[in-house]
C-alpha cells in the first residue's frame, strides 16, 4: 500500500506492514528528549513507575538550555536534578554548560537526530528534527517519563497534509522562515491540527538545510503533530562526520493519500512579519514596516543556526544598530558560536552594538536574558509571539527571519533589508 | 601642610587649603553614578527634590550592568525606568545593552573617570577607580539622589592607612587580587573600616593598571571608606587616548599622617583563596587544594578585564575543563570582549568548554546567569564570598584570581596553577 514518509517512519517503528491515518500504534522510540524546564517534571513521574534504569542510556537526550546558566536558585535546583539523574543513569546525551546547545540546534549538529528516526521530545518544538527525515513530536512531561522507563510510545497515526513549494526563484532575503509564516498565515494556527505536515518540491530542495529545520521547528505553529522533509543530497551533505550510526532514508510514495494537498510559488511569497499575539497574523514586511522597536532577537532553535548568523552579519556590516535598541543575538550551540567568531561575524555583530549570548534559549520564552518591560516591543527570529511571550504581558512580540530582523535594528522599526543594504 | 594623596583630593574639591581626618566638609563631585539595581532607587528620590534637571548630565554615568539583559519583568522595568530618566535628562553616560559593561571596567575604559576625581557611586565597589588616583566611593541611593541633585556630597575625611608593598619579586601567577586577599586576611572585614586604603611601594609600582584596579575593587571588602593608588606613568599610558577632560595627579607628601602602615615584601606572599563565608577566611592555595567544585567563575568588576582573561586562557589552553565543572567567563566590556576575541582568548575558552557571557555582573550578586543551587560550590575571581552570595544560601562561593580559578576549572578542584602547566 502506498504510504506518507510520515506513515512509512511509523509503521517502521511499530512493526507493521503498513499504517493508516487514525490508526493506534506503539512504536519504538529511537530518542527521547527533555530540558531543563521538562526534564525534572519527567524524571519525578519516571522514579514513580519504579523502573531502575532509563530504557537505553544511549537514547536519551537531556539538553539543559532553557534558564541555563542558571537564572535562579530555582532553575539551578532543576538543572541540578536533571545532571544527577544524567550521571546516575550515565546518559550519553546530556552536555554542561559551555558545552550544551540549544537542544534543536545541538542534537542534530551532534548527530544525535538522523533520518528515519522515532523521536519524542517533552517540548513542543521537537518537530524539528522532521528536517533531517525523522518522525519527532513534542509530548508531554509524563509520556516521556513513559518513553524514559520503556522505548516505546503510543501514536494515533496522524493524517499527512502536504505544502508543495514550485519554483526556486526567492524573493531577495525570503528563507525558510518566510515559508512557513506564510503557510501559518493561510491555514491559521490549527490550520494542521494533529497533522503530518510534509513540505515538498523544488522550493524545499532549493532551501538549505538550515532552512529546513527552520520550517519544520514551526510545523507545531499550525497545529502540526510533525513536519517533515525527505532526506535528499544536502541532509546527507550535512550529517556527513555527524552521523555515527547506520539510519533509515524514507520517502512518501507518490501515490501517497494526504488530507489536503497546498501548492505555492515560491517567487511570489514575500519577506513575512507576524503580527502579535499570534504566528498567523502574518503580514509582508512592507505592510508591517515602520512600526517601531525597542529590542530585536535573532537567534534561538528556529533561526539560531550559522546560516541565520551569516544573513544577519551581511546586513549589519560596518553598521550600527539604533541608538534606542538592544539588539541580542543567541547562537544555537557553542559550534555555531565558534564558527560565527571564525567567520567574523561576531566582530560585526558587536562593532555594531550588539549583545552575543552564550547559547541558551534565554528570552524566547520570557525565560531571561532579554525580557521586556510593560508596553515594549520586540522583533524576533523565535517562533512564537503569544501574549507575554517574552515578558510583560503588556509587551508585543513581532516575528520574522534574520535579514528583517537585522534591518530592522539598525533602522530602528520594521524595515525590509532594502532600506538598509539596497537592492542587495 | 603634610597630607596624603586622598586628603588633597578632598580638599581640593571642598575648596580648602587641607582637611584633616575626622573634618566633616562638602565637596564637589565630578561624577556620580548609579546601576539599574541602585539607579531606580536614587531616581524615585530624585524625583522628590523638585529639582528638574541633574546638576550636570555630563557628569552622570548610568549603567545598566547588574540584572542585564533583562532577567525577569522587575529587571526589565527597572533598566526601563533607568532609561527613560537617561534619555529625558539626556544623560551624557548611559550605554544600551551590547554597548554597556560592567560599571566598574566600563567607566575607566570609556575615560569617564580619571585622577583626581571625586566620584560617589551607588555601589560599593566604586572604590575601584582609586586605582587611578581618584577618590572614589560607594554611597547608598539617597545620598546618591542628593548628589544628582546638588552635584555636592557631604563627607568626613578618613583617616589614611598606608600598605607597603616591597620588592618586585612576586610569586608565579600571584596578581593584584592575591595582594588585596593577603591583605584582607591579615587586617579582617573590618580591618580598615572608614579609612581610606593607599596602596604603595616598588611592588605596586610593579603591578599592571588592571591589578591595581583589583586591588582598588575590594577595599570595601576591608570596610575602607576608599582605596588609592598614586597615578603613575603606567596609568598615564592607560588614559592615552580614553582620558577627553584635563585632570589634576596628586600624590601623598612623604611625611603625610596615617593611621596605621603596613609594610610586605611581595615575594612572601602566595597564591590567596578566600573561603566561605567572608573575604578574610584567606589560605594559601596549597592550603584550600583538593577542594571539589562544581562552577568556576572567571570575570566580574574585579577581574575582568584582558589582563586576567590573557592568564586564564594562557592555562586553559589547549586544556579542557572537567567534565562535571561548568567554567563561566564573564568579560567585564564588549571592548575587552572583542579584545579577547582578536587575541584568540574566547576560541581558547570555547575550545576548553566554557561558556562565554556577554558583559554582566551576572553571578557574582546571585544576580543571573551561574546561580548555584543547594550544596553547590564555586570558584570565583569575584569580591565577595558572603552567605548566598552566589545563589542558594547553602552554597558556598571561594575567591581567588583567574589563575587559580583557571586550573581549578581543569582539575575540577581547588588547585595551584603547576599542577595543571608546570612551574609556569
Amino acid at each position: 500500500m502506498s504510504m506518507t514518509i510520515t506513515e512509512k517512519i511509523l509503521a517502521d517503528h511499530a512493526g507493521l506492514p503498513e499504517v493508516v491515518p487514525g490508526q493506534l500504534i506503539t512504536a519504538k522510540l529511537d530518542l527521547v528528549l527533555a530540558n531543563d524546564v521538562t526534564g525534572p517534571i519527567a524524571i519525578r513521574e519516571f522514579t514513580k513507575f519504579g523502573v531502575d534504569k532509563v530504557f537505553d542510556a544511549g537514547k536519551v537526550a537531556l539538553v539543559p538550555d532553557h534558564f541555563t546558566p542558571n537564572k535562579d536558585i530555582a532553575s539551578a535546583e532543576q538543572a541540578k536534578l536533571m545532571r544527577e539523574f544524567a550521571r546516575e543513569q550515565q546518559i550519553e546525551h546530556y552536555w554542561e554548560i559551555g558545552r550544551v546547545g540549544i537542544e534543536h540546534c545541538l542534537l542534530p549538529e551532534q548527530g544525535v537526530t538522523l533520518p528515519g528516526d522515532m523521536i519524542i521530545g517533552a517540548d513542543s518544538h521537537t518537530c524539528t528534527y522532521g528536517a533531517l527525515g525523522a518522525f519527532a513530536t513534542g509530548v508531554g512531561s509524563t509520556d516521556c517519563a513513559a518513553g524514559l522507563a520503556t522505548g516505546e510510545g503510543w501514536f494515533k497515526v496522524p493524517e499527512s497534509m502536504k505544502f508543495v513549494f514550485h519554483g526556486t526563484k526567492f524573493q531577495p532575503w525570503v528563507s525558510g522562515k518566510d515559508l512557513i509564516l506564510y503557510i501559518i498565515g493561510k491555514i491559521g494556527v490549527d490550520g494542521a491540527r494533529y497533522r503530518a505536515m510534509e513540505f515538498a518540491g523544488e522550493g524545499i530542495s532549493a532551501l538549505s538545510q538550515d532552512g529546513r529545520f527552520t520550517m519544520c521547528n514551526m510545523a507545531i505553529e499550525a497545529g502540526g503533530k510533525n513536519g517533515i522533509i525527505a532526506a535528499d543530497e544536502k541532509t546527507e551533505a550535512y550529517l556527513k562526520g555527524r552521523a555515527h550510526r547506520p539510519y533509515k532514508v524514507f520517502a512518501s510514495d507518490p501515490d501517497a493519500r494526504y488530507a489536503e494537498i497546498m501548492e505555492f510559488e515560491v517567487s511570489e511569497i514575500p519577506l513575512q512579519v507576524a503580527l502579535p499575539h499570534l504566528p498567523e497574523n502574518t503580514e509582508s514586511v512592507e505592510e508591517a514596516a515602520g512600526i517601531k522597536l525597542d529590542q530585536v532577537v535573532i537567534g534561538s532553535c528556529t533561526n539560531g543556526r550559522i546560516e541565520d548568523l551569516r544573513v544577519a552579519a551581511g546586513i549589519l556590516r560596518g553598521r550600527k544598530i539604533h541608538p534606542e535598541v538592544r539588539l541580542l543575538i543567541f547562537p544555537g550551540t557553542q559550534e555555531i558560536y565558534r564558527q560565527a567568531m571564525h567567520e567574523g561575524l561576531l566582530d560585526i555583530f558587536l562593532e555594531a552594538g550588539a549583545a552575543v549570548s552564550t547559547p541558551t534559549c534565554g528570552p524566547c520564552l520570557g525565560g531571561h536574558m532579554g525580557i521586556l518591560a510593560k508596553g515594549e516591543r520586540a522583533l524576533a527570529t523565535t517562533n512564537r509571539n503569544f501574549v507575554g511571550r517574552m515578558g510583560h504581558p503588556e509587551s508585543e512580540v513581532y516575528l520574522s527571519g534574520p535579514a528583517v530582523a537585522a534591518a530592522s535594528a539598525v533602522r530602528g522599526e520594521i524595515s525590509h533589508p532594502r532600506e538598509v543594504v539596497g537592492n542587495g
